[in-house]
């Protein structure tokens, strides 16, 4: 399950991994990182690990010894590492966890608090302080939440605090937010990430890429439905021309603006009046 | 000057158009959508506008009959709602100013009032009222601002308050958060909005659209400056497969993975450090 557990709130403390585990919060009682990378555990197992609360760089898994905790090989983007960069492409976020053996501010004094959820900003592999490839995520917590508690500085962080922003002198240039639903799954499924105008597949060391792009926008004030008749899967350029109305669709599913032929397949029924309405937004 | 105008507060109310003028909240005496569309005044010209505090969907300018305030002729993506388009493209934000002849519950009672910063999440044309197409925009207030006040519900709108999210289950899908930086321009304006990769140019009815991307990434933990050596001007794919370390530059610029040449301009001296640490961030 991705996202919050119903029942559970942001700052819960848990007294050990089976009850962490009963609540569904964090599956597994051995793994930092849960089943489809949809949780993480900070406990302090990776000396490459940075805590600054709201900010997380977290070191991936394998290659340890599981006696000296050392790192002994390479790690690799396979397993709940790929499922964190799975996770990253797809927007979705991670419930983190900290245990009370990690050696942070924001660790509990015992047991096992939900800090509710964050977002993979970045990955990349780097040197670790043993000498081998280790696999890196940069976390940033999600704003709207309850603000961290941190003991050393006895208040709360300043996340999710009003202020002023100057969003144009920012520093930060382009960051997709991207969130996956069923209805995005099942289409990029089914044409395997494939780009339904140019037929590109974008591959990453975490698998294809590929974005879901809604026909009839929505939210206001087109609200358009979430459902498979009203979305495409389009490689980010093409979601960019079909959302800017630089691109629509004919009645017989060619590109208005170049006569190629949409892909599809017998299984994804588009909804012509999705289309239409699509096209009535283009200037004439 | 795009975003914040320095020592003006959000919720300042200026006694006339002038007034505005002189601050440099909004350009000009006349027009709604101020020079490079960096601001608006809503002030009750359009019957087609709709303002929901947070939401508004704006109606472009352009084809009004200057006596009787009626359409007479569509609106085109030039002007001013072209300046609009382009400020969606580049993600810049919009000073947004409601004035009192508004007729919405967010209307001051007198003169003009600045409420922050907004976004265009969209843009689109529409057949409006009187049976012309005109040019509408829906825009979206940025969050971490002071909320807006109402009269009508003596409190502020629900905007940036603390709760809880569920992004797992969020309807939207993508949005792209692009914030233009004077280096971004820079590099933009050096390749003329074509993707150093591929050579693709991406045209909207808004202009060309490009990103730019850095080379070591800005922020935690790898710091990267927000300099020309550090940036490419890239369209969305080749800026995701370069993020996602799907693609690498070598030292005599050629993309590692495919060996294409990457195209330069000689005013634009790109940082041999830089590509050398993007690429050890890569899997080995």
């Amino acid at each position: 399950m991705i996202g919050h557990i119903p029942e559970v709130q942001v700052g819960q403390v848990f007294s050990d991994r089976r009850e962490l585990h009963d609540a569904g919060v964090h599956r597994g009682l051995q793994q930092g990182i849960g089943p489809q990378g949809a949780s993480i555990v900070l406990s302090g197992g990776y000396v490459d690990d940075l805590d600054e609360g709201d900010s997380i760089t977290y070191t991936g898994e394998g290659g340890r010894d599981l006696n000296t905790g050392r790192q002994i090989a390479d790690q690799t983007f396979t397993r709940g590492n790929s499922a964190l960069v799975r996770n990253h492409l797809e927007g979705n976020p991670i419930r983190v966890i900290r245990g009370h053996s990690l050696e942070s501010s924001y660790a509990p004094e015992a047991g096992y608090k939900y800090d509710g959820l964050y977002r993979i900003d970045q990955y990349w592999q780097a040197q670790g302080r043993d000498g081998f490839k280790i696999c890196r995520f940069q976390l940033r917590r999600l704003e709207d939440q309850e603000p961290l508690f941190s003991p050393d500085n006895a208040g709360p962080t300043t996340a999710g605090k009003l202020g002023n922003v100057s969003p144009g002198r920012s520093s930060s240039t382009v960051s997709r937010v991207v969130r996956s639903t069923a209805v995005g799954n099942e289409v990029k499924g089914l044409y395997d990430y494939t780009c339904q105008i140019c037929g590109l597949k974008l591959e990453t060391p975490g698998g294809p890429y590929a974005e879901c792009c809604h026909i009839r926008p929505l939210g206001r004030p087109h609200n358009g439905p979430d459902t498979l008749d009203n979305v495409l899967c389009l490689c980010p350029n093409h979601h960019l021309l079909f959302d800017t109305h630089a691109m629509h669709l004919t009645d017989d599913l060619r590109v208005l603006e170049t006569g190629e032929p949409l892909r599809t397949v017998p299984s994804h029924t588009i909804g012509m009046d999705h289309i239409r309405y699509h096209r009535g937004l283009g200037p004439s």
